[in-house]
């Protein structure tokens, strides 16, 4: 069976409806923010190994190329910001309608509808989208074409929310601290079937998911779609609002760069040397293939993740630590976060992971060995079959225009004395090192085999672990 | 939302690729047998009404004309019995391979396949298939279109199977009466994970599901798929083979009585006269829309069914007596069995009993509310939101080209005293009579109202439920 895509040659994607002049239909003020990237990863001008794109194409200038990236999902990238000038004239409306109060991860999600992640959602899934969902993990556009939404992106409100909205068309939205932050409009309200949508969406209703303990069982017995309009861009004031890059500004970073093809790599861990090696490795084949200036979109998820994962902070710190150490090169990487909440949905939720990746512009995803798996909440085993995510993705209905890249497996190569793909006919060698095991290293303050982790990133582990013995180990004033 | 496709005037389906001539390819020996029909369901000659097909394409003689009926997925309609002069050494072969013993359910699932209902599957679902069926309700075409396949049509099997067949590639399957049936070759064996099949068909993992309890519960915890070549057709000797007609036999008798609609109607419950005014005002508005010769497929399903429903053979007289009391007009219904199990499956289930259909050669489709609903086995509602199976029917890939008819809700008028449209401006009039209604007066020997159903028909219900009882009062010897 082919569980894969096969590798292409290059091609341009359609730059006669290029991705990036689709994009300029629907200016946002996201477009008046200044792009701050990490300080710590520099920008690197247009590669000099390859022609720019502008130079392909025969035009000068960045700001009139046509982009070769992958076309958003439904052919124009959907933001859902409001142009500035529009703000006052709807924090005025927003006085006169029913407010609703988000929840944390709903702000999470409505940031990343804002943004067009999701396209070409434009809001809050109405019922026939959340049933597609559910059903086909997909949604039809209008033209009868199928696009990949495998996730239901729904906000759930209460009786007493439902009552005070009546038949009125339009709410407020205000976020976790009580501000207006968007209006949903034409909304339609329909049952929250939560046991339905678990089962469908996680493929077991055992009690302990993460995602349903802290968003779905909470939530309210309704849902409300409706189109979104967001008032200003979504921030968290958290110092890594500048690593939150929207697709859009993802795509000028590719196109200012002159990428000719993107890959991205999602995670929710520290990058160790076998993740980096893989992401070298892949762009090597990249460029024996014949792209010119292949583009890392290293993407870590910041939304809501389960307790005992590494906090987005601690990530961040650690992946800047590896970019710094030169374990990967910044002249080829993007570091951003991808602003998703985390279902740990398996097979369900890579294709989500994917879907918002081609938004952004990446047309090679790679997966691996049980993507958004976790251990089943109730049994001794993994929660899915951990071949099952590369597989679902590679057969996905919407994804077939994103280059499905399988994970090699890594693993600790103790006489060479780095990380290695594993080579089965000296398997004795080879140390698998797990996250778990990983984690009891850093909490015991024990090192790892030299060469599995750069020494700066392995420091930000470590003094994490430390932090939170200390945390532990402080008492409680009562 | 537009939650159903629109009715369309009437077309030929790919009349230069048609059905029947496709069919053609792959000749078997369900052939060779005589179709039988019902003793009281006469044949009707190619109405006179309208020119047959031969006339329209300028042709004679039943066997040479292009049917106009709808193509089955996949272009051509699978069937998988061997050709009778194959059979000695297929039963030679098979003395050699090891075997796999099926449950009477999966006779039934064999029997499905062996027709080409689930066309284009070749036999019981590879990993790939199932994986695309449990996930997106339906699977991709060599040429990357997609059909629906909503239910994974599997075989499970356990330790002591799997380690039998070891690495061997073809299994014989023996019926549940120790007989060789079929033959599976280039088999792929793969984890039978329960859990997540139940919770992604069924959208719960409550106990109490029978379909769950009767065959995937007590199933091994391996799935076997593989090509199928089944024998002889499968009989079961109940008496009511004559019944079960094939898709290709159904495709032959909707050519030979010249139909140019066929609007199929699944049912497992005894026909009322609500259903047959929704029947025939079904017919009226696709002459009305400019068909000439609109046949009706009741078809009602004769596999696997809850302990609580009517058997099959009570419901198959009952049919009869309708039709005989010419409530139905048997010069333009077909009555025939749909060998299928039931899961109670609801939006997931009515998909696969839409899809089954187009194989037949049926290209509009009548679904009701709640389409293969029952109550929640463990909570006091129903199990499916009621109107999701339209919507999601409407909705669903692969099923573009079959027009979807929904049920009007018809109800027993007291003022007309029949069963009539519910009309709301006077909804006073109208008594809803209930499955649960109904057996309860047929069970205690009760009178529904005047012209709910037929005489004949409700006499057969009475004599049924009168059976049990008697049966439940007669004492059990010790």
């Amino acid at each position: 069976m082919a569980t894969t895509h096969q590798l292409t040659p290059p091609r341009l994607h359609h730059p006669s409806a290029s991705a990036s002049s689709a994009a300029r239909v629907r200016a946002t003020a996201t477009l008046a923010h200044p792009l701050l990237l990490s300080r710590r990863v520099r920008l690197a001008a247009p590669d000099s190994r390859s022609p720019s794109l502008s130079q392909r194409h025969g035009r000068r200038g960045a700001m009139s190329v046509r982009s070769s990236l992958i076309d958003p999902d439904g052919g124009v990238l959907v933001e859902l910001v409001a142009l500035p000038d529009r703000v006052p004239a709807l924090r005025a409306e927003a006085e006169a309608l029913p407010r609703v109060r988000l929840a944390p991860v709903d702000l999470q999600w409505a940031h990343v509808l804002a943004e067009g992640w999701a396209s070409p959602l434009r809001g809050f899934m109405r019922e026939h989208e959340y049933l597609q969902s559910l059903h086909f993990n997909c949604v039809r556009l209008p033209d009868g074409g199928l696009v990949n939404m495998s996730l239901p992106i729904v906000l759930a409100i209460g009786d007493a929310d439902k009552e005070q909205i009546g038949g009125k068309p339009d709410v407020a939205l205000q976020g976790p601290d009580g501000g207006v932050v968007a209006i949903l409009r034409r909304v339609e309200i329909y049952p929250h079937n939560k046991e339905e949508r678990i089962a469908r969406t996680f493929g077991t209703t055992a009690p302990g998911l993460p995602y349903v303990d802290e968003a779905i069982a909470p939530a309210g017995n309704w849902l409300i779609g409706g189109d979104l309009e967001v008032l200003e861009p979504i921030k968290y004031n958290d110092g890594l609002d500048h690593y939150r890059l929207s697709p859009r500004q993802l795509r000028n970073e590719f196109d200012k760069r002159g990428a000719d093809a993107v890959f991205a790599f999602q995670l929710r861990n520290p990058v160790h040397n076998g993740h980096a090696l893989l992401m070298n490795d892949t762009r090597r084949r990249l460029l024996e293939m014949g792209y010119k200036n292949p583009i890392l979109l290293l993407h870590p998820l910041g939304g809501f993740t389960k307790a005992d994962d590494v906090p987005l902070p601690v990530r961040m710190e650690q992946h800047s630590k590896v970019l710094e150490d030169g374990v990967l090169d910044p002249e080829t990487t993007i570091v951003s976060i991808f602003p998703s909440p985390m279902h740990y949905a398996g097979p369900t939720e890579v294709q989500w992971h994917a879907k918002a990746r081609i938004n952004a512009g990446a047309n090679f995803y790679i997966v691996g060995r049980d993507p958004a798996g976790m251990g089943h909440p109730t049994e001794k085993r993994d929660l899915y079959n951990p071949d099952h995510g590369k597989k679902v993705l590679s057969m996905a209905p919407g994804l077939e225009k994103l280059n499905i890249l399988p994970f090699k497996v890594a693993a600790y190569d103790s006489v060479a004395k780095e990380m290695a793909f594993f080579d089965p006919s000296r398997s004795q060698d080879f140390l698998f090192i797990s996250g778990t095991k990983m984690r009891t290293f850093a909490k015991n303050g024990e090192n790892p085999p030299d060469g599995f982790m750069c020494p700066g990133g392995w420091k930000v582990l470590v003094d994490y672990y430390n932090s939170l013995q200390a945390e532990e180990a402080t008492p409680v004033p009562v």
